[in-house]
C-alpha cells in the first residue's frame, strides 16, 4: 500500500479521553474512531490487525478439529427464558423490542443458541464429539465502558462450544481448547498464562482464564515465576490424543497461577519465595467446562449406545478478538508507539523514502515495493512529500516491525537501511539483501 | 473434511415454511437454521459459502483500490438526526435504548457514520479521491421477512462510500464500482445485469441495480436480450483510467435494461421485437451517486486548491453478501439440489466411498483426499457407513461441482469415477488423473 492512497489519519496530540496506552496509541495511529461510548469504528489500519488476529484464531481452531459457523447477533428472548438467564443477566444485556413487539436482545454470548441448534439436529451419541465455534460481534451494555476496545460495549469474540457424551470426553475437549489457545496466543507474540478462574454468570466447574501480563491489566494476578519460562513452541500435537492434551494442560497449569478472584494465600505460600510474583494481567480468553447445565434445562440430549437418553456434557470457550488488539499493544510498545509482533502486524515492512521526487530514490522504493510483494509480503510505502522526521515518527507510531529507509546518499553506496522497530538497530545493506532478510523473518514465523 | 467429523445436518423432508427453492435447499442441505423470523444461524456448510463470497468481494474491492475498514452494528440516533433520516426511516429501523436511555439503532446502512468519520479526519482535497468500504451485519426490521436469507432481517452486506472533489471524479468512482461489481459477480458464476434503477430512501441521481435473472426474482425486469451476451471475462482493467472504466460502463449499460420501477414502454419499444425480453430478477447489488446530499447536511467539506471550502461528492455502493448465497442457488440448481459454481463452492470436490470398511477402497479414498489437499484443494470425504444411494443424494443436495466415486469394482481396473454435478456426466479414469483434472479446473478459475 502506498500511503498517499491509504486512509491513515494519525493524530499528533494525545487524545484526552484515553487513559491507557493501547487506547491512546490506537486513536493516535488512526486504528479506531469512537462512535458512541464503548463502540468503535475500526479504521483501515485497525481493521487489518483485527483481521489478522481473527485469521489466527480461525486457523488454530480448525487445526484443533473445531468447526466454524456463524450465529446472528440478534437473539430471541425466549431462548434465554428457557435457560433462566434472561432475568439474571441484568442491565448488561442490551434488550430490544422489534416492530411486532417481540422481546429480542443483542447476544452477549451464545450458550442458549448453540444448545438450541444442537438439540434440533443431533440425537445420537454417534454424532459426538462435536465442537462448534463462531467469531461474531457481541454486546455487553457496560455501565462505564473504558480503555478503548479493551472494555467496549460492542466487541468481537470467538466463542466455541463442545458437546460430549461424558464428563471425561468433555474434559478432553477442555484440554484441547487449552492447547489450541496456547498456540493461538503465541502466534500473536503473546505470553498468555492460564490461571484458575472464577466461573461467573456462565457457571461451571472447571475454568481457566488466559492472562497477559501488563501493568495496565484489570486483574491482580499471583503466580510462580517458573511459569513464564514455559513455551508451547512449535511442538507437534495430535489433538485427538487424550494423553498429549492432558500432558500439556498439566505442564501449563500445575504451577501456582491465579487471579485475585481465586487467589489462595496458603497455597501461594508453598511457592518458593523467590519465585512468588504478584502483577497485573489482562484477560484475553477463558475456557469452561460446565457439564449439563444448559443441556438439562434446554433438553439437549442424545441416545447413548444403551438406548438411554442422556443430556450432553458441554463447555464454552472464548477468545476476546477485539480486546486482543489492545492487549497486544499493552504488552508491546514503547514511548514512540506500538511495536507489532510479526504475527499480527498490519503491514510486514515499511518503506521510507527520504527524498520523495528524487528519481533514483523513487525508483529504488518502487523496486523494493515490488520485491517485497513478490515474496507475498505487504509493504507500506510512505510516498508522501514529507520530511524524514515526520515519516519516521509515523512509522514508529504505527509500529511496523521492520522498516527499510531509502535515501540518495545510501543509494550512491548501493545500500539502504533495515531497521528493527523493537530494538531500534539499523543495518546498511544492499536492497536485495534487505528484502531477503525481511522475507526470511516472515517465512520462519 | 471427513463427513463423520463434520456437522452437516441434512433434512430428508422439504421444510414446509420454505416457499422458494433456495430457502428450501439451504434448510435441507444444513446450511442455515432459523433463529427468529428473518434471522438465521449459518451452519458450517452455509458459513463456508458466505465466507467464500465475502472473500471474493474483498479481493475485488481491494483490486479496485477501495480500502477495507469496519463500522459497528450499533449506531447513535443523533447521527441520523443530523441527516434527517432518523424519522424518515420508519419501522424498518430497529430502534434501541441503551441502559442510560440513549437512542441507538442497529444500522441498516452507513452513510451517516462514514460521513462522520470523513469529516473528523479529512480536510484537504489532497486526501481525495477516497473510497472506504466495509462488510458488516445490518438489520432491516421487515414487516414480513421471507424467502430465507434473500429477504432476512439481519443480513450481511458490503457497503462502500466514495468521497470525491467533483461530480466528474465521483462519476469515475461510480464507474469503477460498476466495473468491479461485474468482475465480482462473474467470479461467483453469476450473470448480474446492471439496470437503471430508482434511488429509494438513500436518494441519488445516478443509480444502477445489478440483477440476476431467476424465475423467483422479486422484480420484474425488461431488457434487450443482446445484453446477456456480454461478458466481462478476464480483461485487464486499469481502475485509475477514467476512459477504461467509462467504456465498460457504456458497453454494459447502453442497451435497454430496467426494472419495473424505471421501465419506460416507449423506450422499450425501440428494442427490436425479437430481442425484447421480460423476466424476473433478483437484486444483488446497487450503486449510487448522490452528490452532496450527506456532505452538505453533515458538513463533510474539504479545502480545494483555491482555498475554498466545498462539500465533497459522494456515492454509496452495496453488494448483498448473504443474499447472494440464496441468489446463486436460485440461478443454479436442479431437482436434486444445489449446483455450486466453482468460485463459491464450500468444498472443491466430494469423495464418495462406495464400500466403507473395504481396505482397498478406504485406502484409495485416503490417498485421493491427501492428493487433493496437496493441490491446495479442500475435499469433502463421505466416510460414513451408508449406502451408495444415500451418499449420492447428499452430494447432489449439497451441490459440490465435482465428485470422485471410489468402489472396489473400479479399483480392480485401476479406475475411479469423476462426475460433474452440473452435467451429470461421469468419466472413469485413474485416481491420479481425476485429481489432476480437478486441480486443473480450479487452477483455471
Amino acid at each position: 500500500m502506498r500511503l498517499t492512497r491509504y486512509f491513515l489519519p494519525v493524530l499528533k496530540e494525545n487524545p484526552s479521553e484515553a487513559s491507557i496506552v493501547s487506547h491512546r496509541y490506537m486513536l493516535r495511529a488512526g486504528m479506531i474512531k469512537q462512535s458512541s461510548a464503548g463502540i468503535y469504528s475500526w479504521l483501515p489500519l485497525g481493521f487489518k490487525v483485527l483481521k489478522n488476529i481473527e485469521n489466527i484464531v480461525h486457523e488454530e481452531q480448525i487445526r484443533a478439529g473445531h468447526i466454524p459457523m456463524l450465529m446472528p447477533t440478534i437473539q430471541p428472548a425466549d431462548l434465554w427464558r428457557e435457560s433462566g438467564r434472561y432475568e439474571d443477566y441484568g442491565e448488561e444485556m442490551l434488550r430490544i423490542k422489534d416492530r411486532h413487539g417481540h422481546d429480542m436482545l443483542f447476544g452477549p454470548t451464545n450458550e442458549e443458541m448453540i444448545t438450541d441448534i444442537f438439540r434440533a439436529h443431533v440425537g445420537s451419541y454417534k454424532d459426538l464429539p462435536l465442537t462448534l465455534y463462531h467469531i461474531q460481534w457481541k454486546f455487553r451494555d457496560e455501565r462505564r465502558p473504558r480503555f478503548g476496545v479493551m472494555r467496549g460495549r460492542e466487541f468481537y469474540m470467538k466463542d466455541g462450544y463442545n458437546f460430549d457424551l461424558s464428563k471425561e470426553d468433555a474434559l478432553h475437549a477442555y484440554n484441547r481448547h487449552l492447547v489450541s489457545y496456547l498456540r493461538t496466543y503465541e502466534r500473536m507474540g503473546l505470553q498468555a498464562i492460564p490461571m484458575r478462574a472464577d466461573s461467573g454468570p456462565i457457571g461451571g466447574d472447571d475454568t481457566h482464564e488466559f492472562l497477559v501480563l501488563a501493568d495496565t491489566g484489570e486483574s491482580e494476578v499471583f503466580y510462580d515465576s517458573a511459569i513464564t519460562d514455559l513455551k508451547f513452541g512449535d511442538r507437534e500435537i495430535d489433538y485427538d490424543s487424550v494423553e498429549q492434551c492432558q500432558n500439556v494442560l498439566e505442564e501449563f497449569t500445575s504451577r501456582y497461577a491465579r487471579t485475585d478472584e481465586t487467589h489462595d494465600e496458603a497455597a501461594f505460600a508453598n511457592v518458593p519465595e523467590e519465585r512468588r510474583r504478584s502483577a497485573r494481567g489482562i484477560e484475553v480468553g477463558q475456557i469452561f467446562y460446565f457439564g449439563t447445565k444448559y443441556s438439562e434445562s434446554m433438553g439437549a440430549t442424545v441416545i447413548n449406545d444403551k438406548q438411554e437418553q442422556i443430556p450432553v456434557h458441554m463447555g464454552s470457550h472464548g477468545i476476546g478478538v477485539s480486546r486482543l488488539v489492545g492487549a497486544i499493544i499493552e504488552a508491546s510498545h514503547d514511548d514512540k508507539g506500538i511495536i507489532w509482533p510479526e504475527g499480527v502486524t498490519p503491514f510486514h515492512c515499511g518503506i521510507v523514502n527520504l527524498k520523495q521526487g528524487d528519481a533514483e530514490a523513487d525508483a529504488a522504493c518502487e523496486a523494493l515495493y515490488s520485491a517485497l510483494e513478490s515474496h507475498g509480503l505487504e509493504p507500506l510505502y510512505d510516498d508522501r512529500n514529507e520530511r524524514a522526521g515526520g515519516k519516521f515518527a509515523t512509522m514508529d507510531l504505527i509500529g511496523l516491525p521492520w522498516r527499510i529507509t531509502v535515501g540518495p546518499r545510501g543509494l550512491k553506496n548501493g545500500v539502504v537501511e533495515l531497521t528493527s522497530r523493537r530494538t531500534g538497530e539499523s543495518q546498511e545493506m544492499a536492497p536485495d539483501a534487505a528484502v531477503a532478510r525481511v522475507a526470511e523473518i516472515y517465512a520462519n514465523l
